[in-house]
């Protein structure tokens, strides 16, 4: 995620019980030493760039000077810290040397020349640095963390009397994610294997102190991004207390009136970010409620249950007269990215999907009066929806004045369960066979389409379109899951440059959810 | 300096014992926080550029985002480590700071664009950092010393939604010179304190952990340098432990057969450079000889004498059967900078300059023969010089095949002193009168000239030189002098861009050598 709203009269509320708990759960990082595995060149290919292996006659342990430069790949996406010795050779070098290096989570980000970037959302997510040796001999030990899988180093001088020798390049690679505790999966299905690994090792290089949304940007846990690791979570590392750290960090930090944020910075300490997102918010009832079915941890249910009553109780206020959430001008739901996409009919159907998963938690906590509240509300937005929002002619939702209809409206209602699992399932195949416009861009956005296909029973199309798109994907060269794909125009970025889009990106991870919850069980 | 030769097959010799020494006497710095006095805009002025006060309207504090400058003056050229605060204003910090810094010794390296740099020796010199700051708030500490009056931070981007305020820059700066340890000047004549005053703050920064040749480049110990800045130190700080530290590490490092080098490094660990300079060496026991005459120290006079008179039996190896120091191609004799010098007539004279004060060290030690032996040099050395290099008819010494006259000839002879004081008189003054061309470029050569001068008796002359030579480049800016000044071509550099020249150099800082040994005792 990225390019944010802020609320008006920002004033967060700590919960400091709720703070220490979660702070208590800091996972410590498992470390892993890893090695480039290869010398290669950035070549054009296409539209974009490749890795090819540098010529066999090439040989890393000449001495490099000014203007030469080395191309590293480690073979896998990682997200670390990187050391590396850089030795003199000539004379004693009489001159600081003066390296660039750029971290490419792909190619292209070694080739693209950062000083032509002209993205709205910040150029300090671009991974390059320029650095000074002073004293030479010297092992160089990065301080900041990347998230990459090719390194260039460039030499931008020595001096005429010495050149450098790069070697014992190192990554000290960091994650939460116990690989070993993730279950085999039984199948023999090739695509299905690769699918599986790919989401792995993207969900293992955002599972930090936090469910990261990326390690490259934002480097941060967004709610909306939370469920659905969580959920993958659940199905492959089963490392249960991250999501619990997570959740008490959002109930802990809220903004004005008790309302979830849409993201939360813990650097320099744990802190609640400005932005409110409608359907993000509802996301804590939702994600407490997936804890608890995972977990059975009824202490956490009840003690963060309030947090979830109040997202609901925020919500209902947006309701209006007609019974549906008001249509709003600007970023206020986020659904999707994609230009143009109207956020009511989906923002309404995730208030009932939000809603049934309250009025579950209530019912699990023994308040039988507030799920009945919840069902009498589902019941309302449902006759609401069904009256003002679905379209009989067209057969499918409408929203906002426009009448504007979507895929993404038509896959939350499918999620919502305003109609019955047959009559979800023709709709989801009405939207497949007629394709209204305004399609889907973000895999987080296909994770909902696949999901609405498996709970309609359409495991034949869930499994189809889960290849497609994320096969798609790794056709396209993906090591690890993207946060933007769309098939129909693969270089775009919603931030004006694909620079800064990121490369590995845990929402994109819900492939292993499926695979292990649905297809190889 | 910079540009070097290397020897060949160069093969090191360590004198443990010398180099122990050497280490036991390295200084503690003095260090003192300096802040910026005023904020300022570079604006172009003639050929070059000047520090404007920024507008009274103009509010340090103001927070800033992409493309915000700000530029600050300390008010006094600073060696030493930069700290500030960097604090997020508007929405909490959700993209890293990028930041960059240049730091500049004149306006000049302010206004320049790095990436235009072409010059010979090494871009790292230029002290640019473009740094990420990924938590804020943050105290920043960079890491690198650098050589400064200006800091320009440049905000190159912070988020759409937070900018950054910069405040508590400080410099901590180091030195080992105690300026409290200085005389007061006893004179009323304000240029001869402004000069005073200007090669202090020279000296001051240039004195660390050894005498560095310059503070931003090339940050190291030189044996012709070093000379000048013992003699200055004598006058002023009397530091005499820097210079017996020094002269124990040319002792204890030097190069193939016991030759001392041209300079040498002091990290990672003491180590001396493959550079070999024909008078540089010869200037070892000059220099033991003018520390003898300083501080009396007769135990260190005796134990490093044999590595002065190897330097002499090393040089005249290269005595050819005219009995001339032979002529070389190549940058084998410093002398001064200047394309087309020739070295040779400067060299054998530097070579008799050496005898004489190596036969006073002799005799000092109690070695008869030893001085005899050299004074039959000297004799010899006189009358090949007068025989083949002196043109009688011209009236100067000539250097080289092609006879060249240059000033570096005509100083270095009248301070090898061949001809008696006023016959060396009437040499300076024909050679101001006639200027026979290939004049001197540094203030290091211009010392030489001055010496000349002072040791003729034309003190006039070398007040007025002096105050001309060094008064100019106060006129022209100078906080502390430069490395390089010629007062015909103010923007010259001998590294092909004047963004590498040092502003800040100690072979520059000898007028108070000369103002507190001649004109104010």
């Amino acid at each position: 995620m990225a390019i944010t709203n802020a609320i008006k009269d920002f004033r967060p509320i700590v919960n400091d019980a709720f703070v220490a708990k979660a702070q208590a759960l800091t996972p410590r990082l498992i470390e892993r030493e890893a090695a480039p595995v290869r010398t290669v060149n950035i070549v054009p290919r296409g539209e974009d760039y490749a890795a090819e292996t540098a010529s066999p006659a090439f040989d890393r342990s000449a001495p490099m000077g000014r203007g030469n430069r080395l191309c590293l790949d480690f073979g896998e996406h990682l997200v670390g810290y990187v050391t590396f010795s850089l030795t003199p050779v000539g004379s004693p070098a009489d001159a600081p040397a003066l390296l660039r290096l750029r971290f490419g989570e792909i190619p292209y980000e070694i080739a693209a020349d950062p000083s032509q970037y002209d993205g709205e959302i910040s150029r300090s997510w671009i991974q390059e640095e320029i650095i000074h040796v002073d004293v030479l001999p010297r092992q160089v030990s990065l301080p900041r963390r990347y998230a990459f899988r090719y390194l260039e180093l460039a030499v931008l001088d020595t001096s005429p009397k010495y050149r450098v020798v790069v070697s014992d390049v190192v990554c000290r690679s960091v994650t939460s994610a116990d690989m070993a505790a993730v279950p085999p999966l039984r199948t023999d299905d090739e695509d299905l294997i690769r699918l599986d690994r790919t989401a792995l090792r993207t969900m293992r290089d955002c599972m930090q102190t936090v469910f990261e949304d990326g390690p490259k940007r934002d480097r941060r846990l967004w709610m909306g991004d939370l469920r659905l690791q969580a959920l993958t979570n659940y199905a492959a590392f089963r490392n249960n207390d991250l999501v619990k750290r997570c959740l008490y960090l959002f109930a802990g930090l809220t903004q004005n009136e008790g309302r979830v944020g849409a993201c939360l910075f813990t650097e320099p300490s744990p802190q609640v970010d400005d932005t409110a997102l409608f359907d993000f918010s509802l996301f804590f009832p939702c994600a407490l409620w997936d804890y608890f079915q995972a977990t059975g941890d009824r202490e956490t249910l009840g003690e963060l249950a309030p947090t979830a009553w109040r997202q609901i109780e925020l919500a209902l206020r947006d309701v209006d007269s007609r019974g549906l959430v008001a249509d709003r001008e600007g970023w206020w739901c986020f659904l999707d990215w994609g230009d143009g996409l109207n956020k009511q009919a989906g923002a309404h159907a995730v208030l009932i999907y939000s809603l049934r998963r309250a009025a579950e938690a209530a019912r699990a906590l023994g308040d039988a009066s507030r799920a009945a509240g919840y069902e009498s509300q589902i019941a309302a937005l449902t006759d609401a929806a069904l009256e003002h929002l679905w379209d009989e002619k067209l057969g499918f939702f409408v929203s906002g004045a426009e009448r504007q209809v979507s895929w993404a409206s038509q896959v939350w209602f499918a999620l919502a369960e305003v109609f019955g699992r047959e009559q979800n399932a023709a709709l989801l195949k009405h939207l497949m066979e007629r394709d209204p416009g305004v399609p889907m861009v973000t895999p987080y956005m296909y994770h909902h389409f696949i999901d609405a296909l498996l709970r309609c029973g359409m495991e034949a199309e869930a499994l189809a379109a889960m290849k497609g798109y994320w096969g798609e994907m790794i056709k396209d060269g993906a090591d690890t899951f993207w946060e933007l794909y769309d098939p129909e125009d693969r270089y775009a970025s919603p931030y004006g440059s694909r620079l800064v889009n990121s490369f590995c990106h845990a929402w994109s991870g819900t492939p292993s959810y499926f695979i292990r919850t649905y297809f190889c069980k």
